[in-house]
């Protein structure tokens, strides 16, 4: 039997997955378990980007223009336009979800053994995208005690290499929370400008800043257009995750004429989700608006309720759905796994992910998981109650 | 101004692509375009599985499975099941098209630097995935004399090195119609045994077997179980090319984790191509019957009218809906452009694909164009037509 490849064998499993199989059981068992380990909204998609697809007349599901429909693209370029971000639809290729953008950035832009910077803890699928690409991730650590703002200019000047060829962000971040300011992105431009490096930034959670901060697009960073590559897609700002449609957009012209050629290679992204994601852009500020209040609410009584725990430290997210929070806890692989197997409270437990698989430095996250405010505010209020309780049950609890 | 990728400037552009905006440039000047050059059918996908997705009453567009939709995968397995490939729903990763399947399988099982051999003319868009995964591609040449049947066993050994750890088949072949009979499979099974390899078979023209001619899997090759990974795609089986919804089957469990790894790094396939395909699985026979029925049509017609044309020798495809066809000319790449640029014939012109773009070997494919019969008789018979008037005009013309 022949051999499975090395990278295979490095190809990161995550943690949450790992967990999977002792949700399952618990549920077998009759256990009431909530969710808080991912980034699937109960949101509802809007209703006319439904319709859109329902409605569709086509006799035969052909393959797209490889770059996405341009019918599509026109009208994103407008979405952008409304947020200054001043691009046109060939600076732009549709992909299969952010995750094929990201994909197709490394590949672009990066050489096997060329190394990356990402502050972290970070989304733990960059892993998997840096090895199926080859690319070496060099984390640079954000602090809970900093409320994990950006690292200083001198800590990615220490990591800088010649091998080192971009900075991955992401902004609104997963799984912090943490938004950063146009000062903290202008420090990175420069950094990025003086080394000449890509800057590769994920803004999937646009949508989502609170406490009357904006957000500030990497797009917009002046004196650096060439090396700035945007990663974006459908799925969290209008709650349609399973379409599976994002977009990589750069004002490089060669790295969208290479890029192509990765897209062409796989023919094109799904016909069905970009017409549900075309019509999603008419969605109204009331949806929105909706959206907005109903994760306000969920965030200030999350993140109120953890903070009340004894031993527990949570910074308060100013975007996105995630929060990183520090547990008085040993090993925080150890409790989501025990919340599942071993511990429940009037027949309920909570699912967590372990903050360990967002770090890529060995040994950080162990007293911190990732929590998504993800559910109806009766579910957070429960599953609030059942975690305290487990806390102080655990039997590896610290403090 | 950063250099872009190594890889990136190595990703093949095909010669097919670089047509594309003089086809255009006719159709402006209001030439009539036959497109004979793309795998793009105009039959129509089946009624009751794009209503499927008219009927969905999902309020969220969910992540589904990363290996895809339960249900799909199940129902799945029955139509495996009546064709006598007898594999359960965990055996298989539903992918983003076939194009992901290939991907997956060369990610999972070969390191960069390792070498896969492919018959030539072969897909061009192989190349791709192998510049992606870093994977050399060793090319076979098999010959229009021989009706690009598989070359023989001697010829595959005398490429085999301790880098390669792969051969890749499509069977029925695009681009050159052929479909490996039993034996054949049988005498490519004893080198993949006797030197350990990966045998990737892309099977996603099964469907298209013509003149009683049965389909072979290699997923029934005995004796080389752990060795096969099947490449599947609904793309043509249902005349859904823009769903994006294949599938990568094997046997091997080890495989399998390991695929099911790059699988959940990219989250899921695209869940309303699952709807679609799921519900396509319960397609009548008599739509297979029509479909047959009229590509049988199309190639008799076409490969007669080929063939009565002076110089022309276009071998009697099996399967699938392409031919390989040799011309008396210099450069199929300057004829396919010429054809586009200089030439028309009552205002029409035919677009064809160079075969230079399917063969690996330097210099081969210059009198060959892959011809694809996917459109109706009445449009065949124009272009066979204008075809015949080319050839007769070209200054290239070499009989």
């Amino acid at each position: 039997m022949p051999q499975i490849s090395e990278r295979g064998k490095l190809m990161p499993s995550s943690p949450i997955r790992k967990l999977v199989p002792y949700a399952e059981e618990a549920k077998r068992k009759g256990v009431k378990v909530y969710h808080l380990n991912i980034g699937q909204p109960d949101i509802k998609t809007p209703v006319k980007a439904i319709e859109a697809v329902k409605n569709i007349d086509d006799k035969v599901i052909k393959y797209s223009h490889s770059a996405g429909n341009e019918t599509y693209r026109r009208k994103l370029t407008n979405y952008y336009q409304n947020l200054d971000i001043n691009i046109d639809h060939n600076d732009m290729i549709i992909t299969t979800g952010g995750s094929e953008a990201i994909s197709f950035a490394l590949l672009s832009c990066l050489n096997p053994g060329d190394e990356i910077i990402i502050p972290e803890p970070f989304y733990a699928n960059y892993n998997g995208f840096a090895v199926s690409a080859g690319v070496v991730v060099k984390p640079i650590t954000a602090k809970i005690e900093n409320n994990f703002a950006l690292p200083s200019v001198n800590e990615f000047e220490k990591l800088i290499t010649p091998k080192t060829k971009a900075i991955v962000i992401c902004n609104p971040n997963n799984p912090t929370g943490y938004l950063y300011s146009k000062e903290e992105l202008e420090e990175l431009r420069d950094v990025v400008k003086k080394h000449d490096l890509y800057l590769i930034s994920d803004e999937v959670y646009r949508e989502f800043c609170y406490d009357g901060n904006k957000h500030f697009s990497a797009m917009n960073l002046e004196g650096i257009e060439n090396n700035v590559i945007l990663i974006d897609s459908v799925s969290k700002r209008y709650s349609a995750c399973g379409v599976r449609i994002g977009v990589m957009i750069t004002k490089n012209k060669e790295i969208i004429s290479t890029a192509m050629k990765f897209a062409q290679a796989r023919l094109c992204p799904p016909y069905l989700g970009q017409v549900l994601a075309e019509a999603a852009i008419d969605t109204t500020d009331e949806y929105f608006e909706e959206v907005y209040n109903e994760y306000i609410e969920r965030r200030n009584f999350m993140v109120n309720a953890l903070n009340k725990m004894e031993g527990v430290v949570c910074p308060m997210p100013k975007g996105a759905f995630y929060t990183v929070t520090k547990l008085p806890i040993d090993d925080s692989d150890k409790f989501c796994k025990w919340m599942l197997t071993d511990f429940t409270y009037k027949n309920q437990t909570v699912m967590l992910a372990p903050a360990t698989g967002f770090y890529s430095t060995k040994g950080l996250g162990k007293n911190e998981v990732r929590v998504a405010y993800v559910l109806k505010i009766e579910d957070l209020k429960k599953a609030m109650e059942v975690l305290e309780q487990a806390l102080e049950e655990y039997p590896g609890r610290t403090v």
